[in-house]
């Protein structure tokens, strides 16, 4: 079953600098572990910001909550889930 | 799985008025259809709108879809969809 | 009496995690008491989101009020309160 | 129980004027009618806007949702309701 | 001259304490003063929000301008007025 | 007492154009009479767009809304109203 | 080169059925020849809407412009591009 | 003195197409004819949308508007002007 | 060359009271030069806000951001700038 | 392939001074080196705002992107990309 989510990376410029590499370094682990197992289809940059589009494939909304808010950048993060159906064009 | 769905009515004011009643009797019986089955868990008007919040409960995003897309009233319908999942308070 | 009830929470990232922890635990009872006495009707997390969706069943809007006014996560909150009424296709 | 309701209408520029006018003296006089019997509390007209603010007294948003939907120019008007309490400065 | 005031209080979170007591204290008192001089008409909290809607009659702009602008809280306020009239169905 | 409007004309593309033509031209009359008793004090066009920024100086807010009201381009129009105030550092 | 393309459809309600269904046969025609030549990598349904979210990989703006505005539905589509990158965690 | 134009055009969807091709065609000749005089500088397709951004270099807010009010295609679009000022980084 | 231009002030709460009013001495003065010599014609406070709206009178774009870049309060404003053409209802 | 892309700095007010400075003057050289070799083909102030527009000269998404995120100022924008095209009309 699959989501699109926009995530929003909103940093606080008072965070110390190591505190922030450590969470960026341990984000990127995270993501490339669940873009393993297939759960985390697509990650793309979005032009100009700092934010990501994704395509997530789960099984159910809980699995996909689960999964978001184990984010270690959740805490700074906006995040904007839409659920996709098959299109009926899609071959 | 669990979705609530926030439904707004727009019907043209130039839909002649038997088209308009034949449709939202059609939605009426869909609609109760749905909840019999339990996948239509809870409708309830917003206070002075032609509108709806519902709760879906349904197997697959894809589920979801072919339920909304299919209701009469949907060519004059905006709605929104925000998937909901466990919450760890819920007792 | 329904309400529709959406809460976004936003801890200033500054405040100490002890203090956070114990507003928390503190939200948690006040909200599993509300659960239990059947005012707090339901409770769902928004999928990707530090959010929740509640249904609210109490006799007034000053009795609405006392309960969110008394959340101890209340003064970290965003909250937008839609009054629900019967649906007529409602089962 | 009071609510702040807001309305903007919107008549299409193609409904007869006659039709327009006959709505407006039914309005009219459902407005006065609850006025009276004390539901309607307040009536301002927006300076500048065809619309209004509105205070109604209510039982219950059963109560409320039924007034509402029962206005004469309600198809074509857009309506905000804001549930209020009591303020503890007020007097 | 009646006006419709929207008030949405923000106090920063690293306030301390007994300055934000004060300054509500004060609020109070200015409120009830202007209450009982009959130009703060109406105060209704907003339910789930630390908001309210006032109701002020006074004889200019500029009367209603300095009234607000000498809230205790006016620093930490996001107001909104609506210029109201006359409603022609009002009786 | 001074206000400022701003006015954006919506005229509906299938009015017929000797019908728009003349309540443009009542509507510049009615402007210019107003300019010249003194209440419509500055009207400006905004660039680029069917709208215009305009100063009025009423005594009150019901006769703003009669004057506003009275525009033959009323039903066409959406209007916003900021009441203005005596600026501190105004010479 | 990769874009997210958000298309929301929006049929007036008075177009002949018989041309709307001819559209969408050329709509479906035109999007299929595109993901068979893999210009159009992705095409999902939003839920709930007359909606689809759609990646494409294509060489240029020129020729995502060209694309988009070849679409049969296109004078009838709200449609929003957002350009994307590399993403640095992406496997 | 520059300006940038953002020009969103919506023509209603029953205008006949001779009309609209007409429109278009005096339009094209309209913007050619002040692009070759130096005042519209720029012009730029928005990908995906019936809309185009411009420069303008013209000697005051006045001319501007007589530019775009001028516009064959004006009565079926939403215009945004924003003024641009010399940037201390230009070279 | 006239232009409306709102200002909306926000300073943050932890700057020296001392030196906020310092800067707001500063922007008095300046204020009242730019008015003296003509190009600031006009400055209204919005009712119940801490914000203004003014008329510029000034010979380009570039000279209006000197203006206004030089405010002392500019580091906490947020500005928003309308070019204004001459209407022509305007006596 | 041209992009235009506006940038508003929105600089922390607790950042020191000299450090504001320094990212300052290494955001100039930066843009003015991108300047020279043709890439960021214009920038403009956006009149009474700390924000620019800008149009870019680029090969790919990527090549924007990476160009954006290494502006000194990157962590302190908010940026926003729109993708163009050639327009019919240009000449």
């Amino acid at each position: 079953m699959l989501f699109l989510v926009r995530m929003d990376v909103r940093i606080p410029h008072d965070l110390p600098a190591e505190q922030v590499n450590e969470i960026k370094a341990r984000e990127k682990a995270y993501s490339q572990d669940l873009q393993r197992d297939g759960r985390w289809k697509s990650i793309w940059r979005v032009v100009g910001e700092y934010a990501n589009y994704s395509v997530f494939d789960v099984a159910s909304n809980d699995e996909l909550h689960q999964l978001l808010q184990g984010l270690p950048l959740f805490p700074y993060m906006q995040i904007a889930v839409t659920p996709l159906a098959q299109h009926p064009s899609a071959i």
